[in-house]
Formats: C-alpha cells, sequence, structure tokens
C-alpha cells in the first residue's frame, strides 16, 4: 500500500430540500439570492447585521454545499478516500415539533441513500475508468429533531442505529435549548449509549457579541473572532457543563466526538480540573457547587473523541497529550466551510495546513501518522471502505 | 548548583491600603467581613448574585494576599528564589480620574519598596541563619492607573521605568476602558515600547453570563466556568483583537507577556491564522475587514511571552510548540488564589500540577527545565537576585 487510507469524519452538506427551506426565509438562518454575484448564507446571528448590505452578510456559497459530486471531485483532489457527512449547522435547531421530526427522517434517509448509492455504484467506477482502489466510500452522522419531544428524538435516534451507512449524530451545543447539562437531555444519551452512536458535537452559536466588545466591533473584523474564537469556545463551554453536570458521570459509554479538536478542551484540561478540584474543596466548606466524580483528564481518555482540524502543530499536539496519545484523533477538512481564496488554487490551503499539522507532528512516524488519517475512524467507527480488502482497512 | 533558580513570574498581592480601600466599598470589587468566618474577597461580577449569601460570595481571603512575609514564606516552601509581584485583578480599572493616579503611585511606590527593603536585609537573613545561596528576591510589575487621562498614564509608564525593581506593568483586557485594539490605547503601547517594559496582560472580566447559559447555571457549579473558560478566553479575544488591530504592527517592539499561558492562544493560533487569511481573502472581494501584516505565528515567536500557569503538559506543549521553543516560556504560581484545600497541605497542589506539567514536558531534559523555571526570566527581565553570583543566573 503506497499511502495510508484517509478519512473525513468532519465534512458538511446541506441537501437541495434544506437550501431550498432556507431560501425561503427571511430571518436567520436564511440564503439570500443578490441579483448580482452567488447566493448568500447568512446562518450566524452576528452576520444578520442591519449595519452590513444584505449582498455582503455572511458567505457566498455554492454547489459544494449541496452536490455530491462536488463532494467527491473535492475528496479526489485531496487524496480523501472516505467522507463521514454531517448536515452543517444549525441543523434543525430552529425547526419545532412535529415538522422537525418530518425534516429529521428527510435528511437522514437522503444522507443515507447518498451514501447507499455512492458504495454501490459500480458503473460510475467502471465509466470513470478508475482503478478499484481509487473508489471513494461515504458514511454519514444523522440529523436530531433537537426541538421535538425527547420521546421522538430517543425514537429517531434508534431508527438511526438501524441504518447501514449511519455512524452517530450530529449534535448542537444547545442540545434540546437548555444546554447539555440539561436532565432532559438524559433519555437522549441514554439513547446514543446503548445504540453505541458516536455524538458529533459541533458550534453554531459561538458567545454573545458582548464578549467580543458588541456588533460592530464584530463586523470590524469579519468572521475572524465568532469562527475563530467563538466557536471552539462554545464547545468547550458545553462539554465542561456535561463534565460538571454529571454526564459522564450517568452514561460512561457515551462517545462524543469534539469538533475541532475539542475547541479548546485540550489546552485547557489542566486548569479545568485544577478549578473543579478547588470547587469541591469549598463545597465541602458549605459551598453550592457538586463536583463530577471522574476526572476530566479519565473522561478524555474514555469518552471524548477529538477530530483533527487544528491547522497548527501546537494545537494538534496538545490533542494528542490530552488523549493520551493518537488513538482517538481523526482526520477532517470542515469541508464545505474555509475554500480557497482564489479559484487558482487546486488544493485547499486550509485542508493542506491540516495535513500539514499531522505530518509536522508525527514526523518519521508513518504508522502514527496513518492512524490520525484513516485508521482511528476506520477502527472507532467499524467502516467498511467500499473496493478495499479487508487487509487495506487494518 | 544542585537544582536551578525558580522565578514565579506570576504572583499577585494586595498591599494593606488596597485592601482597606475594598473593605470600605458595598459592589464589586469589595471585601465583607461576616462576624463568623474568614472576610470574602468579592471581585467578579457572577460572585454579586443577590442568591447567594454574602457569607458565602466570592472566596475566603486571608494574609497570603496582603503580607509579603507569608508570601516569602510561600517562596521558601515550594523552592521559589524570587517572585515578581504584581496587584491581583481588577487594579485600578474601577477608579477613575486623578484619584487612580494617586493610587497607581501609592501602590507602585509600596511594591518598589517592599522589592528594596526585601533584597538588602541583610539582617533577616543574618537573624533565619540561612545560607546566602537561600535568599529570596522581589521585583514587580507596576500598576497603570488605567482610567485616567492616557498622558497620565505614559508619565507614571516612564516613572515606573526609572523605578529599580520594576519591570513592566500589568493591565486587563479592557485596556482604557474599550479594548486593547482601540487606538487610544497607542500612546500607553508607544511608551511601554520606548521604555522596553513588558506588559503584562491579565483577565478579569471574563465573559458574558449568558455565554455559560446565564448567572443561575454559572452559580450551580461555583466559580469553574468564569475562572476555568471565561477567564482564559478574556486573555485570548483580548490578544486577538490587538494582533487585528494591527497594535504589533505599529508597535513591532511591544513585548507582552500572556498571563495563564495565553488563555487558548497557543492552541487557537492556527484556526486565528486561517479565519484571518479567509477574512482577508473575502475583504478584497469588498468586505469591511483589514487584516494585520504580521503572521499569528510570528507575532508569538517575537512579541509574545507566555507563562506556564496551564496546569498541564497537553497545554504547555502547545505553549511551547508556538512559542518555536521554550525561550519565550516562564514559570509562575497565581498565588496567592487556588490554595490548598486542607491546612494539611504544606505544598499548595495548584503549583506542584504546574512543576510537574513543566518536568514531564521536559522530560530528562534539565537545561530545558531550568530555563522555563527561572532562566528565561532572568534573561528576559534582567533580573539580577540578590545573594547570587552573576555565574549562577546564566
Amino acid at each position: 500500500m503506497s499511502r495510508p487510507l484517509v478519512v473525513d469524519i468532519h465534512t458538511h452538506m446541506y441537501p437541495p430540500s434544506y437550501m431550498a427551506m432556507l431560501r425561503a426565509r427571511k430571518e436567520v438562518p436564511y440564503i439570500y439570492d443578490p441579483e448580482n454575484g452567488p447566493p448568500r448564507l447568512i446562518i450566524l446571528s452576528s452576520d444578520d447585521n442591519p449595519a452590513i448590505p444584505l449582498h455582503q452578510r455572511g458567505r457566498p456559497i455554492d454547489t459544494s454545499y449541496s452536490d455530491i459530486d462536488v463532494k467527491l471531485s473535492f475528496m479526489r483532489q485531496h487524496g480523501i478516500d472516505c467522507s463521514v457527512l454531517s448536515l452543517a449547522n444549525p441543523w434543525l435547531d430552529f425547526i419545532h415539533g412535529k415538522e422537525a421530526i418530518t425534516w429529521a427522517q428527510r435528511i437522514n434517509d437522503d444522507l443515507e441513500s447518498t451514501c447507499a448509492v455512492n458504495n454501490k455504484d459500480e458503473d460510475r467506477d467502471r465509466n470513470e475508468s478508475r482503478p478499484l482502489d481509487e473508489k471513494q466510500s461515504l458514511f454519514a452522522f444523522g440529523v436530531l429533531p433537537t426541538r421535538a419531544d425527547p420521546n421522538d428524538i430517543v425514537i429517531e435516534i434508534k431508527r438511526l442505529g438501524n441504518l447501514p451507512h449511519m455512524r452517530g449524530a450530529i449534535l448542537g451545543t444547545t442540545g434540546l435549548g437548555n444546554g447539555l447539562d440539561d436532565r432532559a437531555m438524559d433519555p437522549v444519551w441514554h439513547a446514543l449509549e446503548e445504540t453505541e452512536q458516536l455524538v458529533f458535537l459541533h458550534p453554531h452559536y459561538g458567545l454573545p457579541d458582548e464578549a467580543f466588545g458588541g456588533k460592530s466591533k464584530i463586523a470590524q473584523y469579519g468572521h475572524v473572532l465568532p469562527l475563530a474564537l467563538g466557536f471552539p469556545l462554545e464547545t468547550t463551554i458545553a462539554v465542561t457543563r456535561m463534565l460538571l453536570g454529571g454526564v459522564f458521570d450517568r452514561f460512561p459509554r457515551l462517545r462524543v466526538l469534539l469538533a475541532h479538536s475539542g475547541g479548546t478542551l485540550p489546552f485547557l484540561a489542566g486548569r479545568i480540573e485544577s478549578c473543579i478540584i478547588h470547587e469541591r474543596g469549598f463545597m465541602d466548606n458549605g459551598g453550592p457547587v457538586r463536583g463530577p466524580h471522574r476526572s476530566i483528564w479519565n473522561v478524555l481518555k474514555t469518552n471524548i473523541y477529538l477530530d483533527s482540524v487544528v491547522y497548527g502543530a501546537a494545537g494538534l499536539q496538545a490533542a494528542i497529550e490530552a488523549g493520551g496519545g493518537v488513538d482517538r484523533l481523526m482526520f477532517g477538512t470542515d469541508h464545505p466551510f474555509f475554500p480557497p481564496l482564489s479559484k487558482d488554487e487546486e488544493k485547499w490551503p486550509s485542508v493542506m495546513t491540516n495535513y500539514k499539522a499531522i505530518s509536522d507532528s508525527c514526523g518519521d512516524d508513518a504508522p502514527t501518522a496513518a492512524s490520525i488519517l484513516g485508521g482511528n475512524a476506520i477502527r472507532i467507527l467499524k467502516l467498511r471502505l467500499a473496493g478495499r480488502s479487508p487487509r487495506c482497512q487494518e
């Protein structure tokens, strides 16, 4: 085998039906079609700023968001053998009740079918006269109707568990609306644990505008503050609240994949643990806090998985150290976000930066790099890549 | 030399005059003296929660906050040869105009005198019959009257530059009130750059309560969310705004020491740089953003210094990698915060955790550990430790 198998576990899509629904909306999240220029995807509340003209709000959007052939072409260009697709934020967090259930079923069936058709599409393989070992595989994380009745969420989780190409569910940090330490989440955690599905925890809401100095300050620097800092902190706060709320004590077999290498969790884990130990000391003196029973280091090595979308060796090394090695770290691209800046660039700089961080961190240790690039995902998600002998996947 | 010199560059005090001033106040920041039990230090807005009884708000406070002999005793217990003292938050951010100038002069003169008296106190050394090489040295970062006229701040910076034990100034993330990318800060940066003093950038304000799910959610987990997550993110946002605002382009020789190993900057640097590059691409297409000219990696290796107060090897390794090596990393304790949980503990677990992170990261490489523990601080801050031959300090 000349090169390791590469699996992208952080790669998003909006199915065409979801795109049409966004186009019909006039408030966040929505798509705006200007007369000239590409459509704009306006999903962040900080982007919905009346001071910014509509045709400059949000980000331009193209077919890479919804066309599976564009995804497959991106995969070929970047040497990606397998993608585990997920709906991009804000998922179904803004759709309530029965309507959310209908959307979840529709999107999950659509994703499942996309994977199934692709993985079995022998005709296309022949037509493109590609050798067998260049066949690309697709799997997916499903979406949950987070604003529906928790019983209905559980039903959809169990249904996902029986779809052959589904490997878990993507979930935002608000959970059912009140955060992931909300006790009302317990049936959801229970169902995910029981069906042995991974939760892909992903940010969307960022931080309150005031954290960055207000809306106009954010606008001054474009998307940098909300995307570079708000997103990772949102993830870190969410998983810390899970820990503090005892979720990992109550559901010790729950498996959570954290987007963007955990936000900042690997870096802050020591500080979080130190603060919890101190708080527990004060608690014994009459303070109000209940502490979690398990240490954050234990949770990091038992329940948490990280992607490698961290754009540098510094972050990646913290992720490796916090996870007790590379076994829980999996390659990702965040496609179709962070596209190239110019049409001339065939390879995406954002993706190449993440590839480089892995090679910088692993040096000459090819087996370690291979485990991050694909081996871990194949093992953890029990992937069977189409057109490969099982031997190549070990 | 049997062991390396240890310099603590992150260690706080409240002079007795400042304590008295806090005691006279009834709103944040203030000290409350219950009839039974130790006084409470209530400095975080999240602690000033009417739902929490006064005697449980904030944190208990003892003489370690104001008594230099307690500090020296702590240093002896933990093998610390030199401390670079700084006023603890919230400094003078809540005192305006001329009153702030008076306070800054008073506190800085007090700190200078404390250091001078200690470093020359031959009598005390003899009385305690300690060998010469156990003499402890003190230096300090001054405080600035941040809510005074910028011209007066500049005058105090220049005065600090001439005090023999001062090595720079501690600064909160709000700067003069509008953040560190405020152009009104430019004379301050200029004066600090010209006088070659270090800025010790330190958090206090954390994040808006809503970032954590509101006041009652914060109270549920004690101080964990604001201290473990709010503080480091505040620092990261502040320094990112400096970068985005072009501060390091306009003041290329400015030197900034970031508390808590940069908050989360080493971990997020790659993501920040990636987001800036993408934003600049969009800017060229008509977006509103001006980007900084220098890359974050260059600023990290030129202008930024980090303490080692990160409580774990994962964070420390990111700090080392982001700084291009250990040369810009300096040991710290955050004393007197994070004290032991029981009176039986002679050594502070928080301090020992930070010592252990250094030894875990450096392995058998004693010279590297020594540079983090003290060598870097001695070189960067031009410290001359009392009672040591110059040879020991190289």
